[in-house]
Order: structure tokens, then C-alpha cells, then sequence
């Protein structure tokens, strides 16, 4: 498995995805640079006038519901609709899952579409599973592991997708498969946006490969790995963030494996 | 009153509060840095299906009209109607008042939800005032110091506001109060949105406290003395801002005490 | 021609042009920090209802249709005919031309109105060229140079603007002119909107002189230079970002003509 986490990081730089994304304002210049950095070409189009043809020439889609409005809640299901029906894969990141009730109908609306992977906290993928069968409000911000697992695995029965719980420990669910990723530093909790660049970079890596499952260990373990270099260079939040863009883009295979902890179940 | 200003900061850091900003696409990324680093936890939302729910899970809401336009300012005074009724204390950036006269309009509308706070520099706060009684456009680049005080006078005792018109010095004017802060550094005028940062960061302080005048005037000390020791270790408007994002989130007591300048009247 | 280059990037540093930015949300942030970096006062506004009353105080225009919709392309098309009936300089930015045929409708209904400058990479030069006749769609990845300056010529000749074709070398056109500018560093291309910042910046030079393609031989070299000596200093794209914005603000006379590589013909 670790080997082809490598590989895959490798993939991405020579084969450059096109990654067509819909995403929030706030983090839409940092995920385009993420996903240079590690090699991939970033789209950004919300357009519902070209959406559909822009997803034709991309090589798989990002959708997160960061900023969405009506206007772009449309546009995210069209996108969906879309990224489902050419076959092409697709990412979902349910930012505020649970915070309001339209957040939790514009996701009620999107999950049909079976997103190849959903990459959330455990707050929202606990809310995000609960919107699935009653709209609801409100966020667990205490959320434990344990029911995040349980509502993760919910959504991976019923939409045949991967999801990926994001925290400490990243917990990547998919059918039959369980992966840990203990990469990371706790200063990227004070960085806006990085849980969204992980997002942006798994967009990357579906894009180039059919182990979708391995695809996505790739993206969290690469950001991860990426942030604790950084993190050791850094005098704060400003510096890592920048640090962590060269480092997605210098880094080595040695570095990679020197860093990388990952356990299978 | 230097005491309760660290004290504040030390709450920010403890509280983490909730704020929710409606600002401008320039600064979005800078601003919920800013709250990051300052130990406060950033919400960006817009949309009217939403805006409503949003500001019921916050604890302070900032409105910043930087890139409005019509469904924006309609949002907007939507936030400001809701953040009055259901008593949140809210910070008001009329950034760029006084140049077109849509800008005009939707500050007159914003005004009778009176803001907790209005934070604008000398132009755009005489401009407010002018708008306030009648519709005018034009700013005064050159405006002078005792025209702005007037102007901030005249919003302070009709909307029982607190206007902090911010400069080479900043001045904090509540009732019956006048703060001085002589804090910050030239080169944080060639990086954007420092401003607007200033605003969100007001915005997280209004959130902890009662005591708002006192909460104002700790967030301008805090983003003035980031910038100075910034400056220190920058070599221009680039790293001065990865820099202040780094100084906000690891400040001491004693660097704070050694550089606070700020006088009382 | 070298010495006229330099004096104009003195005269940006002196007069300080108010530039009003039509642009796309990615990379709006970085613009505005180029512009102000170089001297420049950014404004950013779409607001149908102010637009024309903006540009009334701008000295110059920037159209960049990166992520365009229906509303800011009707603010865009509004913004280039206002600009163009004031007679105020404007620069267009086809960003990502040919990729929909909604860009290039957009295209279509922004050329008329002149633009005084165009500035993109050779695919989006040929397939703004294209549109112009009939609407077509796709991008030629590998645009062949002799292919883009045929396409800027026959725009040049049929719409009386400038264009610049920029990559590895910056080919700029105008009526009878030809300038080649080799300024520059690979790492760049990693960046995201660079060359929308080499836009903007053409949008400031445009704005304090009647030589216009000076102003925009300025700005490319301006920029392409910032690139080389910030690549000098870099780890990777993410503090290349930084300190080019550092090197726009601290550039020298000599640091410019030590590498300045033109050549006219």
C-alpha cells in the first residue's frame, strides 16, 4: 500500500489532472495553488451556462459547499448531475454540514448523485449522515470518533462512495476497506482552508487512477506529510501556510516515507 | 485600561468566539486568517436561505461591503436586521463610502440597525456621516483629521454606535469616550485588506465582552503591534503579510506591553 | 526603449493610478497586493449598479473573465463599453477562451469595445482570434508561437489594440510594433494568476501613459523580472508568491537593468 501512495503522488505530477472545481471564495486561491504544487491543473468555473462542458474536459470534479448561495447551489447539482452521468469522478466537501438547514437540503440534494468520495470532520459527516434521512440543524462539535464511523459507513453502504473523516487520525472508509493516516500538525487547524486543499488534492488523485480508495490515502497522506515539514519551519500560522504549498511541491520520497504513518484494518 | 486590552486578547484566544462575516471576495482568505491566528473561529456565509440560522450560532457578525452588489446588500441588511433584533453585537465596514452612490444607499440602510461599531478610515467615515443625512458621493481623499472626529461624533450620538476611525493613529471615539492608539506601521498600507482585518478582528473581540469600547481598542492595539513586529522582519508588503498572520497567533504579554502606545481623553 | 520602461515603473511608484478590477474570484487577493505593491490603488467592484459611476473615478480598466457567470459578464460587457465611451484604457484578459462557448460569446460581446490592450497565453490569443469569427470550442494546448502572433496580428489590425502573447517569451503587438520580452522564471507557471497580476499591472501602466505599448513592455518586464529575482530566494511556488509582491515594492534601477532582456524589431 505505501508504495503506491508514492506512485500516485509521482502520477499526479506527470500526468497533471485537469481538476475542475466549485469551492468556496475563501479558500478558492490557496486550493489552486495546492493543487499546482503538487502537479495538477486547477479549474475554477461556477457558470451554469458552461459548467457541463467544462466538467467534459476535466479529469474529475470538486464540489464544496464553503460560500454556496441559491445561484450556486444550483450550479453544485448541476455539477453533480453532470460528473455522475459522463462517469467522471467527483468529490464532495459538505463544509457547515448540520449548521443550517439549507446547507443540509443542498447536501440532501447532491448525495444522490453518489460522489466517488466524501471528505469531511466528524461533525459533518455525523450531520451529513443524519441529513440523509430527516433535514436537520445543529453540529456536534464534540462529535466522537466512534459515531463518525458509524454515520461514514452508512453513507459508504448507501452511495456506494468512500468517505474520508478528517481529524487527527484521518480515517478513510471504503467498502470493506478502513485506513488510519496519523499525518498532520496541529498548527493547520489554524490555517483557513486546508481541510478544503485536502479535498482539492483527492480531486487530484481520483482523477488518475481507478484505486479510488488508494487515491485518497494518497491526497491525505501528501497534504499531511506536506504540513508537518512545514510545520517544522514555521513561526506560525502565515509561514505554514506558505511552507506547506513548496513543500507539497519539493517534496521527496524519502521525506515521504521518513513521514508517512498509515495502518490498514 | 492597558491591562483589560491583554486580558481581552487572552480571552479571544481562551473563547474562540464564533464570528460571522459577510465581507468582501479581496480579503476572505486574510480575514478568517486573521481570526485564526487571533484564536477566534471564522464563519463565512451569504446567502439569504441561510443568513438568518448563521447569525443565531454566533457570537459577533461583521459587515464589510468591499465587492457588494445587489443580492450581497440586500444580504447584508438582512444580517444587520437580524444581528439588531436578536441583540449580537455587530461591526460595520463601509469600505470605499462615498465613492458611488449604490455604495450610499445600502449604508444608509445598514445604519438604523446600528452597528456595535463602525470602523472606516477619515474618508470613509466623513462620507458615512454625509450619506447619513443626504445622498452624496465623492471622497475626500484629503480629509482631515477634526472633520472625520466631527463626522464620528455625529454617528456616535445618533446610533449609540462606537466609531473607531482608523489611520497613522487610530482613534476610538464611544460616548463620552476618546481612545488614541498609536500602534502600526506604514508599510501595512501597501498590503490589502489590513483594514478589513482590523474590522473582523473587532468583531471577534465585540463577541467576548461588554465592555466595547475597550473591546475596539484591543483589537487595534493587537493588529497594530502584529504589523510593527512584522515590519520588523519583513522586506516588503509580501512577507509582511505572512509575517502579521504569524505575530497575531504568538504574541507575549511582553511584546504587547513594549510596544502598546495609547492614550486616553 | 529600456530607459522609457523604467521611468514608467517610477511613474506608477509617483502617481499612483486608481486601476478598477473586473476580475475573477481566485486571484483577486494577489492583484490587488501586485498593484499595491508596485504603487498602484486597486479598486475591485462588478455591482452593475455602481460600475459606471466607478470607472468614472479609475484611471484604467481590468477585464479578466476567469470565473465569469451571467451577472459579471453582463457587469463585465458594461464596464468595456463604459470604458470605452469615457475613453478610459482597458485590458482584457481572456482567461481560459475557448475552453466554453459561453467564454467565448463573452468574448465576442467584450471585443467591440476596443480594449486597449489584450493580454493572454498563445491558446487563448488563437482561440480569442477564432471567436471572434465564428464561435468555436477547445483550446490547443500546444498553440504554436507563428500561430498566436498570426492571431494577435489579425486582432491587432481589426480591433486597433495592443496584445501581448505571454509565455516563456512575451511577444507584444501593436500597429507596426513588435517587442520581445524574456523576462521571466519557470517556477512561475506554478503560481496561480500570474499572469492575471501581469494583467493588472499592465491595467496601472496603461493608466499613466499615452505610449501604450511601453506601458505594457513596463509591466511584463516589471513582473517578470520580480519573478526571477523572487525565484533567486524561493523554496518552492508558495514563497515565490510572497516575495515576488516583495521584489514589486523593493525593485531597483539596477536590480531592473541587470536583467531586463528585450529586444524590438
Amino acid at each position: 500500500m505505501e508504495k503506491i501512495l508514492w506512485e500516485l503522488v509521482q502520477l499526479v505530477r506527470q500526468q497533471s489532472p485537469l481538476v475542475h472545481n466549485i469551492t468556496n471564495y475563501v479558500v478558492m486561491n490557496n486550493t489552486a495553488n495546492a493543487l499546482l504544487a503538487a502537479g495538477a491543473s486547477p479549474i475554477m468555473a461556477h457558470a451554469k451556462s458552461e459548467i457541463q462542458e467544462m466538467i467534459g474536459i476535466a479529469h474529475s470534479v470538486v464540489i464544496n459547499i464553503g460560500t454556496l448561495d441559491e445561484y450556486w447551489s444550483e450550479s453544485m447539482v448541476m455539477a453533480a448531475e453532470t460528473a455522475h452521468s459522463k462517469g467522471k469522478p467527483w468529490v464532495l466537501d459538505p463544509v457547515g454540514a448540520g449548521a443550517t438547514s439549507f446547507r443540509d437540503e443542498v447536501l440532501h440534494q447532491l448525495l444522490p448523485y453518489q460522489p466517488t468520495v466524501i471528505r469531511g470532520n466528524a461533525s459533518e459527516i455525523i450531520a451529513l449522515a443524519k441529513a440523509n434521512t430527516t433535514v436537520t440543524k445543529g453540529v456536534d462539535s464534540t462529535a466522537q470518533s466512534n459515531e463518525a464511523v458509524d454515520a461514514a459507513r452508512s453513507l459508504v453502504d448507501q452511495y456506494k462512495t468512500i468517505v474520508c473523516i478528517s481529524g487527527e487520525t484521518d480515517i478513510i472508509l471504503g467498502n470493506q476497506q478502513e485506513i488510519f493516516i496519523r499525518n498532520g500538525h496541529p498548527l493547520m487547524t489554524r490555517v483557513t482552508g486546508l481541510g478544503c486543499s485536502a479535498t482539492a488534492l483527492t480531486g487530484a488523485f481520483i482523477g488518475i487512477t481507478e484505486d479510488k480508495v488508494s487515491a485518497v490515502a494518497a491526497a491525505m497522506a501528501l497534504i499531511g506529510i506536506a504540513g508537518e515539514l512545514a510545520a517544522d519551519e514555521s513561526k506560525g500560522p502565515g509561514s505554514l501556510q506558505v511552507n506547506l504549498i513548496d513543500r507539497l511541491y519539493t517534496m521527496t520520497e524519502q521525506e515521504f516515507f521518513n513521514r508517512l504513518k498509515i495502518e490498514l484494518k
